[in-house]
């Protein structure tokens, strides 16, 4: 998965794609829950991590993906977060069992707990992601 | 790079042969420093880590990588280990780019000081294997 | 607006005031909360933060509430007292407006899921104070 | 309250048994929760902290408690662990109340909102506790 | 203090000039460190916390800084960044005193540790000044 | 080691009796160190912890000292204090070994690098009593 940057898209444009390619929908609901309190951070959301960081060259979704949910995990305290990019990383090809070996190896820094909360959520993810194909495959 | 097990390696001679993989000399040197004050904690960091986690087949050594560097930059309390990790990195090839780039994206996550602490370890870590390869070639 | 101190209040006395005009009913409500588990502590927490700290002179209730905002966005772990010192933050004179600028800024420094937490948990309040001045507009 | 330990019990048979002395069906359902998102990890976590570190002869269970009530609560972001450890706690003998006071502790070392949400934490524990010993009394 | 922001500014532009009107040359220190590492995490260093947050107008320098010294001081982890912010504060009209309060409050959140280690970091930065306006004044 | 509270001792007086019957000279250095910074602050720092906490009947020195070697090793980020209190939990009977298993035992809750920094610290506090004894004895 290579990412092509159009040489003359504005930051906000860039984000706005990456942000799609990657995070899907999660990302335009957490960019709509914003639109009332803070719409400027909304923006800086988009430009900044998506725009800047993740469109950059020099390391794949994946890998950036990997980051992300080891990051996450580690700190313990981002839990809709950590969701977001578990779905993320499935987008990006990530399989379920590489992402639980993610967090799993976050108990050796971060500690037990800070893995063990992260496996749940992972779980909720992977169960909400089979209810939503069980009912479109209906 | 893959990881093979041979099927009666004890879990401390796996977790020997993993950290020396990895770590080469720093994981020795943290495992000495333990010596006369918790050798017993010198033998459970060679086997719950090495011996049980970065040996399980799910995921391979750099993606181990990405995801030790990221989660130490975001907890931005382990100095020591994350530049023993950030070695790590480039032992099992990480490119010394893509390590900037992980820490870069803990900004996003952890916040900017994080990132930032993460990237004057990693200059470290750079500056000090390049005077190591300049007294080799001399 | 000043604090002003009766010479011979006692620290408890001067606590119980000081959170009265800061927190409001939101502070009587986490002391009630603790009567029957740890009402020695109800009395610490009276006495300590409100007595000896918000009490002192050198800085306003506003200047000491947009630190205390702050810090609880940036730890991200105490959503429940974050929201209390939102409403505080309200009571001594922030704007909405100003208290979403500083949990904003708080991603700089703790990263964009602290900051993003920090906005719900602001969203949440607003939403909980218009309500009931809906209520009573009736 | 000492820990005996078979000469020639593996880890894992060591720390189901530590566990179960400690956590009682809490350990189990952390551990049944785990069987189908990651296996494995539900053994490591009865090997390396109960089978290793738990049984160490060092320090008796009450003294490992207080140190691990102590710990969560500080870290504060591991409240489904902390709720667990809290039962943990009154089934190696401390006391309602010692566990309150190393809760309050905490204060000190971590700010007035974990040990806050530390206490809230205990309440929910014991207030279970009660409901249970009322409905098995009738 | 107010901040002006010219119409047409690029957010690099702004950033500098927010970045030196608040952080003088420790900014710029920092800024030319990350030169040979990681030069374009010194740009969005200056775009995104610069040019995009502190220059919004809804909340002035001074109340920033009080903001961003509460959340570095509560982190506990990030002494280089609040170092750097302490001299912010002084030049954007803070002073020792209200900088010590901020400081001391964050006992009430974070813990005694981390603002015993924050009052410290203040110490070492009025001592530095103190050193250098008295050679300045030989 | 029981704490005997005479009936009206003021909470400075009696914090200054507990804080030297715990930490020692360690105790008074911080609060010299704060004598020309936040001279309050070093009478919060020891009237609540000392005066308030530590003070109170319901837990001995002991038990105490484990708590807040176990949450220190946790938190990651206070060094100093974590230091002063594997003086303070040797000064109230705690021995090396037992030390060593606490903060051996936060690996599990916090991670190994919290677990590994703590232990380092424990390693300098042994050496410099054994340097100190090693002098006396000449």
């Amino acid at each position: 998965m290579t990412q092509q940057m159009p040489a003359d898209e504005s930051r906000l444009d860039r984000g706005k794609r990456v942000l799609s390619e990657i995070d899907g929908e999660a990302g335009e609901r957490v960019v709509s829950a914003l639109a009332d309190i803070a719409p400027d951070f909304a923006r800086y959301l988009i430009e900044f991590p998506f725009g800047d960081i993740y469109s950059r060259p020099g390391l794949d979704y994946r890998a950036r993906e990997i980051a992300t949910i080891a990051g996450l995990t580690a700190l313990g305290n981002a839990a809709p977060q950590l969701k977001v990019h578990i779905e993320a990383g499935l987008n990006v090809g990530l399989t379920r069992d590489e992402i639980v070996e993610i967090i799993m190896q976050m108990a050796v820094y971060a500690g037990f707990p800070a893995a063990l909360n992260g496996l749940f959520a992972a779980k909720e993810v992977f169960a909400h992601r089979d209810t939503v194909a069980g009912r479109e495959a209906c």
